[in-house]
């Protein structure tokens, strides 16, 4: 039996794993040095907690985990005869896989809002699961990175995390664009065109303008009744490219409209005072992520130069904790898209070509003397940072060079019976082909030379 | 409602978050230095991938998970009825939780056979679930760290798997004891006592030796029928702190015996040449790790000055992937156990104060231009590293101060209208009291000098 993969899920090995690594180092050193600290939830939860927080269809992408044991023990036949499938669910499993890292946050906070001092600034990287169709660019298990800010209405909260963006990307040398827009504005919008009470219609269609573009976003709101006349003036707000200055004035009767323009503009204008090193940031008014929960700033982030869609996103919302009963707790939180972000990167070749895992030097077995030597020097190398290894066997050379450049080791190293007399080692760099034969420090100088 | 955690599983956060960081940092760099490849694998594999793997007893704490959608779809209601929860199990669940890390190995070898280089040499640090009955110390979500050879038979790989255990446990400070053991000498031993056919009985029997010791394990032995007077040849055996030479002459007709003695003799030899840094060596014939697939050199890691049972552990194993189609792919590998390691560490105070997070300077909050002056300096600060922030709102000292206490910033820094007047920062180291009013880079250079 050929054994294989659930669909959906990936195995990461060689430079796949290492380009991860490598992204997830530069995500961590991002996160400790803006002031969040780390947290790791387990992979599933209860149920209950997951459960109602996604809405139907996200209710529907829940992992659940079967009751170990007699799950069935307190089932009678005639329950059993009479159930269907989401009626049994509930009664066979009390355990969910984590569908994202929100509600595991607010379930978190929740639990130890006695003894946390707010503002809370947590990181948190760690797969989520979901029973999605599998497809190109889409899995069952992927890695979400978020960074949130709990228990602050600051908005030097939001100009932080543009920063942070901005840190980010400037760390692994990417170019992106920051587009940020505002849920207040939206409503202010709303309000002017006189269909306040469609908002959510409008946020939710909004949300889909970059995959079927302006024609479909306004068919789906004239379907849910919105008029032509006020769809007009919609399309005057999303078109117009309009300056923060004249939004305002435009807006100036609606209250929302306003608030959510001095947001704006309070967090524009010190952003643009310090400077981004690697970002553009523009006021996007067809920015709205459909999702219910956001309240103030909306952010979203796509590479330059390449089309791939959002590579990170986020925004502020109130109540995180008020499904688990602590009110009052606002908050404002940005993901990285880990997946896409690899993937802009790999497209555009901004990985730098040594990373921890290549390079270093394989010893060449020549016998038992000679290798007992070579453990004797890779020790103290390895002690310095240097990957080291010795062939396994005493093979013939042509076999143990092929294993060196097929293992990307950068060097091998020869300690034959006359370098051991004299204490020398041959040393080959296998990309350029010279050849040295050294004192094991002058060794050492040169290969260490060589790394990132 | 008040959200919990599901039994047996785990919050990090804060200092314990880092700590565990710390020993997984120091454990891939151990593992890279040595040669090993990262390797991650989804959490969930096909069940029929770890069916049958782990014995009735494993087979039963692996977590499945249930099919997604109308899971009962194909299922009619006679069949229903008449079923019971282990039957039911495989028609609803087809993907189940990764139970260890070897099994995931083995499938993935025998997937990429073809495109592998071996010897492979990959290390994993993933968690793994088993539905245990929680209880101190056991729990149902935990981390293995695996480091694995194979496709190689060489008794250099135990050498430097020993060498591995004494680097990783020299890097963070922590004296263990390396216990060693051939399952050759145990077969050797049982041929010597007249037992060879009850060789599976002595290896269960004996893996318990630490926890119920030595007069239970021998009345285990006779209830499984060996006599009196072999369990005295034994109990010289695993009393007698036997000398390798004398072993190898007592168990000179034994093939299996000598085989592992000598063995045990190469191994021991050149880890004595080399030396350990941190670490003692035994040769412990009550060691018989109960697993059946171990056919070679078996180890066990305890930490010395603390009783705390085995931190790490593995041994020598043949066809792997035998299971999945794949044959003659011998392995040896070795599992650091991080609960345990990091209790040990905690317990004997190993873990350096200042860990990546810590330390770093909270920045105070006198107002907008103040702010945006504090700002300009903590982006050119965080990018040499050093952790800053800003307190969210203008609010008094003394609450600021809380804030930076609590959140164990190491300084707290202070623009005022004077010092923004003169370009200078007032710094207070909050573990020593010091203040002090220094240029921009002056003050970097002071709190640079206090990091880890």
């Amino acid at each position: 039996m050929k054994p294989s993969l659930p669909k959906g899920t990936r195995d990461f090995y060689g430079k796949t794993y290492q380009q991860r690594q490598f992204l997830i180092n530069k995500l961590k050193t991002a996160f400790e040095v803006f002031g969040f600290e780390g947290l790791e939830t387990p992979s599933f939860e209860n149920l209950s907690t997951l459960s109602g927080k996604y809405g139907d269809e996200g209710e529907r992408l829940i992992f659940k985990i079967l009751n170990s044991g007699d799950f069935l023990k307190e089932i009678s036949d005639d329950e059993l005869k009479n159930t269907d499938s989401s009626k049994l669910t509930s009664k066979i499993c009390d355990k969910a896989l984590r569908y994202d890292l929100t509600v595991p946050l607010a379930r978190f906070v929740s639990q130890h809002y006695g003894v946390l001092s707010f503002p809370f600034k947590r990181y948190q990287i760690q797969p989520v699961w979901r029973a999605d169709r599998p497809q190109k660019g889409r899995f069952r298990e992927f890695y979400q990175c978020d960074a949130d800010i709990v228990g602050s209405t600051s908005l030097l909260q939001e100009l932080d995390l543009i920063l942070l963006y901005d840190f980010f990307f400037h760390s692994i040398n990417l170019p992106v664009e920051i587009h940020i827009n505002h849920r207040k504005i939206l409503q202010g919008i709303a309000d002017f065109c006189g269909i306040s009470e469609n908002f959510k219609d409008l946020a939710v269609a909004l949300d889909k303008w970059d995959k079927i573009g302006k024609e479909k976003v306004f068919e789906e709101l004239s379907s849910k009744g919105i008029k032509n006349e006020s769809i007009q003036k919609l399309e005057f707000f999303l078109e117009e490219n309009l300056e923060l200055e004249k939004l305002k004035e435009l807006l100036n009767n609606s209250l929302h409209g306003k608030n959510g323009c001095d947001d704006i503009d309070f967090i524009l204008k010190r952003v643009h005072s310090l400077g981004l090193k690697n970002s553009l940031i523009h006021l996007n008014l067809t920015l709205a992520r459909g999702l219910d929960y956001y309240t103030g700033c909306i952010f979203e982030v796509k590479a330059q130069n390449i089309n791939l869609g959002s590579i990170g996103g986020g925004g502020r919302y109130d109540n995180l904790t008020e499904i688990f009963g602590v009110k009052n707790l606002p908050g404002v939180g940005i993901s990285f898209g880990l997946d896409r972000i690899h993937l802009a990167m790999e497209e555009l070749k901004l990985f730098p070509k040594h990373q921890s895992e290549n390079g270093g030097i394989l010893f060449f077995n020549l016998g038992e003397e000679e290798v007992q030597a070579a453990f004797s020097i890779m020790l103290s190398w390895r002690a310095k940072g240097v990957r080291c290894d010795v062939f396994h066997q005493n093979q013939k050379f042509a076999k143990q060079f092929e294993y060196a450049e097929r293992k990307q080791f950068a060097f091998v190293g020869i300690l034959g019976e006359e370098e051991l007399r004299n204490n020398l080692i041959s040393i080959k760099n296998l990309s350029t082909g010279e050849q040295k034969t050294l004192n094991p420090e002058e060794a050492f100088e040169w290969i260490s030379s060589f790394s990132a």
